[in-house]
């Protein structure tokens, strides 16, 4: 008898929705993709060529996509300020949730899903973070457990874009909960898996520029931003985030510890091309986070899918979701108030430094 | 109604043919793989438990695999010496062909199947250089077509595997063909890729070392072996084999131009991580050439399916197998002779070189 | 006849000042070492082996040896507390001055030098900021002039030394003015370089850590620390001190622009041996300062022979010395009250952020 | 007093023999640079300018200067053709000699020197190979004398130039020996340093193209050559020489041992400067060799003073230098003949191979 695969709806087909949809559909052996929701017309004429003919049902309303005959799970790849609501209305059908990262730019709204997740121990539920499934972060982190590195004290870690002219990001700023919640999450959420997610933060300071995008300034946004989290363990982490990298995506990460220290992606590149010409030696860059992180993806499919058949653990939990929202949250109120921010031990707000 | 897919049986289970097997069952989405073949027990019994569950017919008779109802190409993966008869056979019964390199480690062989292809020009024959659907090597090539290192001139490329003290590799050599038929064929191959495989070879040297397997004596192969092919239009390759690296997988290419270089993994890497440490910096190396090119694997696997179904053509030419293991053959011969090997400008063996 | 040579003496011959004596002795062709001096019994011990027999007079009294007949300049290498004074002394005798980093730890004696200097403008008075002498420091300077990165907008940079278990720099921790007054301010000075002199930091915020000195507590100092400076015409330089890397020293810093950046040092590497064993590939890293920026000493010592000789402008202002003191006194602050400091459009300390 | 310094003269003031004067002028604290001799006006005239102001006495006539009061070495930086001649010369006189390589492109004439140096055994008589005295090539030597590689077995080295338009190589090419003989000489004695100079060649193949300077065919020499030594211990050297480059030099040597690599220069760089782009990211590469080796050839003006004074063995061989010059010639018969060339055991030329 064929084994039995997962059932899966996606929720969302663009541009990272449309990516999930194809990973289930034909990157995870285990999962069978049953069904894909979306809103727009135009995501649902893309899935009628690339999904329909391969037997995946579309839906043009959430709610009956969940009741899709069969259907054991969902991955969400819907906008920002549905995340959180389409997963809870899956958990109360009983599917298990992979929901792209971050399941809400309001912390309130992130808990909420975490407590709806509590209710529901059967359930796997979780947001993701792609970096968790990269081959290179986990050597990494399998290195500091080892030991090689002593106790890890220092992260450096930073999420920069390639430079996007088109105005974009400007637009997407509205709503995108400013550039700590939107793009040093990934940071953040590397440091709770590096330090451990039951750190405090103690404090916090930010400051940011807007050197390519001044139009930023509507929203309280910046397009480079420097911010630094002091843990109330004797540890830092410290984070750079921009939109204006000329040559491509840089997300780069360091671990340094009292014994030594591990980098991830100190070096990019595109491939194992270079090119020698009279102006030097070049290697290319990938222009994109797909172009580094797609094959993080597909492992997490598979691991998603590994976990919902098999009744595994994620390896990670739902609540650093929130955790990561949190601590971004903080970043971006003392990026654009310019104070600094303190927390008590159990990470009660403060007026006043602990020194 | 569901696009239709290529219905293909798997011939051998080895270390190889398992990966062929599970690249067409898993992760090449307009495959199906219906069938499978081994003449060995233990391949079988891997199979019941890897393919048959996902509908995979089974069989120990290569005759009756591809006969299987509606099957419509083979993967041979194999042992070399039946390469070529079942690749024939399959021709006969009408079907597309991907096989494991080399063809055979006889020309004679070679040119057999190269023969009874052409008298089937709508079935897709290839044999499998998996560098030609490598990403970076790729890349290198479009560099070149683009005229970025003007008049491609010397090609420098190595095939050099992890030290394997098992003594596999001395038993391995008894039909191997020898380290440059068996080894340097991947950087022929991308010789006649980067050059053109209209080149024709005018001159042969090589030189050769026992330096950590003298038990290859009794076979007249070697563990280390340096060897030059000129060609008649003025370009020389040069190239480098070994089985005894301590750091791992190490095949790297140079294409060098009248205007400027391109390299293929000059560096080698096992992924993004760097590790500091007390001793310096090191990264790791891929131990086997899986972990270097485990996804030309899956693009060969796709492009053929892609190949066979639209009828598209292949990335390469049958006829350059034969020819690289012709190379390979010359190779082979001046190392264990100790004499340079000399062709005229149409390719036929003479005595002299001429100047 | 021969060219002039600049007569100069050497004061302090601890580790740095020995280096400044011997430079100006064997590697500087147009100065003329004609006198040292130490109040240290055992560096007169060394110099008399070292330096006497090559005509070099030996004094133990500052005042006597900037009496030396003929002496025209002087470079400091005594400990820091009298920099000040014996810089002042010098140019009373109307010598020219080269002094060791930083001028003093106290903004307030910087900023006396500096008037001192002011008075004397036929005098050539530098401190020895040794990066401004690097030849890549140089490299990228001018390729961020020649507009490669478009406008220059981040700067990164740390001073990251090896770690010394002696206990040395906890001592030393008494007066060397703290992390960012001792350490950061060489990245400091990289920060007027590249983003000009006339800045006016705008916020200033500053974390720090004892991970491997626990003592440093009772200096106020820390082992590890982060900064980040905010400047009124849109730009940031963000920092990292410690003296806590396993693999050696590693100063790096990056400059980013709105269309490029410029690393320096972003591969750390002792020399061009690379080492490929079971392990992976392991390079080697300079342990300390001087093995990175040894040519640039020299390279320090001859163009302030050059300048002193020909009246040729310095590379650097003196008053960029007392500059990145300030800079890195308001950064230490702010690491050690946990508050983050502002200033106006001109400089003065305000109480709020001015968003 | 003062320490005695070795009086020195320099022969040949050309692009190389000035670079000689001036480092035992200004960076060879123990060498008096106190004479100097050209035969052409253009060279003195330049040497009245940058020398003889210093101290140093000119010469238009060889014999003149070695008889110059008190001098007790020379540096020989003429014309090849002249090499030998002004070695012995100035050995008759008692003067220990520093001669650029190489001693002659004549196997015999080499060994005339050589045969004359051993009669004065208390002279100092170098051919100066500076990479002997390059930082990562001893470092590399003391590793593989460590083990860490096991058994040195295959070593690969090149040397390429970047590519010259102005035809001066051409020029060059009549009176150079040869490509193998000019370039691929500093390979050759890396391979006597690594392997040992009792190796014993066993067979020499060679193949060269002319692919950017057709005119070298009237020189019977070519611009790109790739060589094969194999040794009669079971080592392979192998060669690649060119004057192509469109990127600069490229000097790289790959030592290959039985348990591990050493790689020298394997990944050239200018400075430690990387520029990223929008085309990717991009480090420069020294145009010459003086960009890769000036701290190499100060070194070796710096040891072969130390030599002179103290006595101390030199770190070469002069008999190596005829040694390299043999293995070179060997090879450039081999390339313009076509013909594989076979020794004996005791180095003697025999007809066939000995397998």
């Amino acid at each position: 008898m064929a084994p039995q695969k997962l059932k899966i709806g996606a929720a969302g087909l663009g541009r990272m929705g449309k990516r999930h949809a194809l990973n289930f559909l034909n990157r995870t052996p285990r999962a069978e993709l049953v069904a894909a929701f979306s809103p727009d017309p135009a995501e649902i004429a893309w899935a009628r060529q690339h999904l329909e003919p391969h037997g995946v049902t579309l839906y043009d309303n959430y709610q009956k996509m969940i009741e899709h005959p069969g259907i054991m799970a969902v991955v969400i790849g819907t906008a920002t300020s549905v995340h959180a609501e389409e997963a809870i209305q899956a958990m109360e059908k009983n599917l298990h949730v992979l929901c792209e990262k971050p399941l809400s730019t309001s912390i309130e709204v992130c808990r909420n899903v975490v407590s709806e997740s509590k209710k529901r121990l059967h359930l796997k539920v979780m947001c993701g973070f792609s970096r968790r499934f990269d081959e290179s972060y986990r050597d990494a982190f399998q290195k500091m457990e080892q030991g090689l590195i002593g106790r890890p004290s220092i992260l450096r870690s930073q999420t920069c874009d390639k430079h996007d002219p088109s105005g974009f990001y400007v637009a997407y700023a509205a709503w995108s909960g400013g550039v700590f919640v939107d793009m040093a999450v990934h940071d953040i959420d590397l440091t709770l898996w590096f330090f451990g997610d039951d750190i405090i933060p103690k404090s916090v300071s930010a400051h940011g520029i807007r050197a390519v995008q001044p139009e930023l300034k509507q929203y309280n946004d910046y397009d480079n931003a420097v911010g630094i989290v002091e843990f109330h363990n004797g540890k830092i982490a410290y984070y750079y985030c921009s939109r204006m990298m000329a040559h491509g995506q840089e997300d780069t990460t360091e671990i340094i510890g009292t014994e030594g220290k591990l980098t991830v992606n100190s070096n990019p590149q595109q491939n194992f091309v270079n090119h020698y010409h009279s102006g030097g030696i070049t290697r290319e860059v990938p222009p994109h986070y797909w172009g580094r992180f797609e094959m993080a993806f597909v492992k997490e499919a598979q691991e998603f899918a590994d976990a919902c058949l098999d009744g595994t653990p994620l390896p990670m939990k739902l609540s650093n979701a929130a955790k990561a929202v949190e601590i971004g949250s903080a970043l971006q109120e003392a990026l654009v108030t310019g104070k600094q921010i303190h927390f008590d031990e159990i990470g009660r707000r403060v007026e006043k430094p602990s020194l």
